[in-house]
């Protein structure tokens, strides 16, 4: 079509706004010199954003079944990676071993309020936090007190001794960024159990870590103080909560009863999954792509972090694809034992591997699935974010707004304290927390095409640094 | 939390990152004077995301049912859309006369590939486009003919005399913007029927425009062309043209069989629904907000564009909560009659109520309820996009990472052809067309929070304009 025929077509779909602007709905791209890997670039996008890999090894990730860490699903997902790694055509593709924790859910996670006057007993949907212990087999029953910060429980005149602590602080739903409104409440759930115990409480319930008003408990990991006594610790879901406050509220003496048989396994052996690559002239020069394979176990780690996974994967996967020579080596790591505090990342760092090696970029992908928004790659006076910004254009077209300082992520802070720059593709977060730690975080809440955009930007990501420079 | 404290707990919980940006996951904003009204807007932002009324909002509108032009759930629905400006305190709530088209669809939509050789008949999913005349009672069988483009219609030596056209160019999964891949496969739908038409074919059956595979049937608008017989037009769904297409390729004189038993009713009334709050000052300026109140009518209307609706009529909800004195007037209009070409956008601008009215912004919210990523506002030179970039720190924010000239749509066309400035805010497009003008389009595919969004900046781009300047 001639561009008035396309213009009166446009305006009759009522989409004439399309004429004003180029890439996902962000403004027109200004050519800022074309740099010399664009033509590569465009490639990567074009053969990632036609067909839905990514997502199709997400299916693959996630068919080993939630990948609690030490669990025999981790370690199928170990074997199904590696496999997968060299469909894709990585070279050197091993695993490196890591000795991690292995907490079971157990299967009894029940709470109630217990009848009072003419009331019956109220049902809650809870679940064990990460790491609790659990109940006696009869249960743990006893007064609960509410509060809404760990600074509560060191006021004045409130008992807590004997008592369940229920915390009930929401995320703030005025904060536009999810990830700040979790990080303001998640202290509840991480330091709340300690914290209670020491005020001499049996057990504490936290209201779940999520947007939504539902039925769904979302887990996460507590961190017990190595002086305080351990007390059990549940997850209840939003509206349970807000049932729960309520009775509070009109009631004297509310009593919950909790049952739990979630329990410690002890030390087990596990691994990272790693593949690369390698680089034809500074092969001990490594851009890393990670993200990690162990998951919480109510849902299918989907979003946290199949996806995370699935995307360094493809990414490479696309670049070996294009049967380039790579100057340095482009390497996925995907960690195992994230979600109980990164002895994935740490085992990577220390490896005998990693001697005589120097990772130029450490990129964690672990904000699930999302459409991406920005980059955050290096410190404020990187070097290398000038190398990417100087493609700054491509990225703008998938969705990259902004290449800001930042990035990074547990697994990788291990390369980043020995230098590495960090490096994080920052994602539209509005839904993350709807299904994030819960049975909700399951394949069919992942788009795939925009899972795809986060494969191609750190392909080229990976791939500019890879080739650039000295 | 002290900083450094909340700064370990971040790392711990992954979401180190946070620490480097705001917003929804974008940069920093930098301040530039804190305009005069940030308190305000800042207020409406909270007031806004601390609920969910815009989807609240959008539960009512749909409750009508699917609104295709002049059927009674459009009528149904202009009536709850007064009483919903009634309740949210708009002034001045009425209707305004609209002479539209009426068109049904009928109970029978069905297709198949007749059997051939060993091979039975092959049922394909098939909804008929809107305004096409029906078939006769028995159908139409005829041999099919596929082709990609218009253009391929006056090739050499393709026989089409007596042939089902079968149009199936994909939408091109390589561009980013879903809307330009939209723009650049719609002829087919929009002109294959009067182009096929006059090469002597008897039916044609459409591709569904959408980047999922699957067997939903997508609908939209075609135009016969006055000098051209009108012959029946269907979409097919995208797994069924796959699989028509293979079979093409792999057997002679594929025949299709095709029955539809939509018709014409002619003309009926209807009607566009308009409330506003009232500048004290200067009433006559108006800053108009607009979504389409019709749908199409496989399914609810969600996306396209019940969420346009909402997000306008929440904003100015949360206008009215404030109970502030406006300058000028703020308007809603819900125009009718989008989807067959903008009869009430046209009736509205001719209406004997604009005489002595100046529309200073004509917003049309016409892309879905997603998550925003810029806005577009006003022609390249113009003065009231400064006035909003003088707040761009508030609208980064809530995820607008450019101000960009463009927006608009059908319905505020005519207004922006006599002056107006158009406007329209830019989302996350990505699965838009997964639902679009489908059985999918329902309210369950619309994020609230997201929505919500959206409402937040139409409020603050209508209040900016409504109280600066002369």
């Amino acid at each position: 079509m001639t561009s008035s025929a396309l213009k009166a077509l446009a305006l009759a779909l009522g989409c004439g706004f399309l004429l004003a602007q180029a890439g996902p709905g962000v403004p027109p791209p200004v050519s800022n010199g074309q740099s010399g890997h664009r033509q590569t670039l465009d490639g990567l996008r074009d053969a990632g954003l036609a067909g839905e890999r990514a997502f199709e090894i997400l299916e693959r990730i996630t068919s080993a079944g939630p990948r609690l860490t030490g669990s025999p699903e981790a370690a199928a997902a170990v074997g199904l990676s590696a496999a997968l790694m060299k469909e894709l055509g990585f070279a050197d593709v091993h695993t490196e071993p890591v000795e991690v924790g292995r907490w079971v859910r157990g299967g009894v996670a029940e709470a109630d309020i217990a009848p009072s006057g003419g009331r019956g007993r109220v049902p809650l949907a809870v679940c064990a936090l990460g790491g609790s212990v659990g109940t006696p087999g009869r249960g743990i029953t006893a007064p609960v007190v509410e509060v809404t910060s760990l600074e509560e429980l060191n006021g004045p005149g409130r008992p807590f001794e004997g008592r369940i602590v229920f915390f009930n602080r929401p995320m703030d739903r005025r904060l536009t960024d999810p990830f700040s409104a979790y990080g303001r409440a998640a202290d509840q759930r991480v330091a709340g159990a300690s914290a209670a115990a020491r005020r001499g409480a049996v057990a504490v319930l936290v209201r779940s870590l999520t947007f939504r008003q539902d039925r769904n408990p979302h887990t996460g990991m507590l961190r017990y103080e190595p002086d305080a006594p351990k007390v059990p610790a549940a997850a209840v879901s939003t509206s349970d909560a807000d049932v729960l406050s309520g009775l509070i509220k009109s009631e004297k003496n509310v009593r919950v009863s909790l049952r739990l048989d979630c329990r410690d396994l002890g030390r087990t052996a596990s691994a990272n999954v790693v593949g690369e690559l390698t680089g034809a002239e500074l092969p001990d020069e490594v851009i890393l792509l990670g993200g990690h394979l162990d998951s919480w176990d109510l849902g299918a780690g989907a979003h946290d972090d199949g996806a995370g996974c699935a995307a360094a994967l493809e990414a490479l996967g696309l670049i070996a694809d294009l049967g380039l020579r790579l100057r340095r080596t482009i390497r996925v790591v995907l960690f195992m034992d994230e979600e109980f505090g990164g002895t994935g990342g740490r085992a990577y760092a220390r490896a005998p591997q990693r001697k005589g090696e120097r990772h130029l970029l450490a990129a964690e992908s672990d904000r699930g699935g999302f459409m991406p928004v920005a980059l955050a790659v290096g410190s404020r006076e990187s070097g290398i974010r000038d190398k990417i910004a100087a493609y700054e254009d491509f990225f703008r077209q998938l969705g990259v707004s902004a290449i800001v300082p930042g990035g990074g992520g547990v697994d990788v802070a291990p390369l980043v304290e020995r230098g590495a720059a960090p490096a994080s593709v920052i994602l539209n977060s509005q839904a993350y927390f709807d299904v994030h730690h819960s049975a909700l975080d399951v394949v069919s809440s992942v788009h795939p095409r925009e899972l795809e955009f986060q494969a191609v930007i750190l392909a080229a990501l990976a791939y500019i640094l890879a080739q650039e420079g000295k």
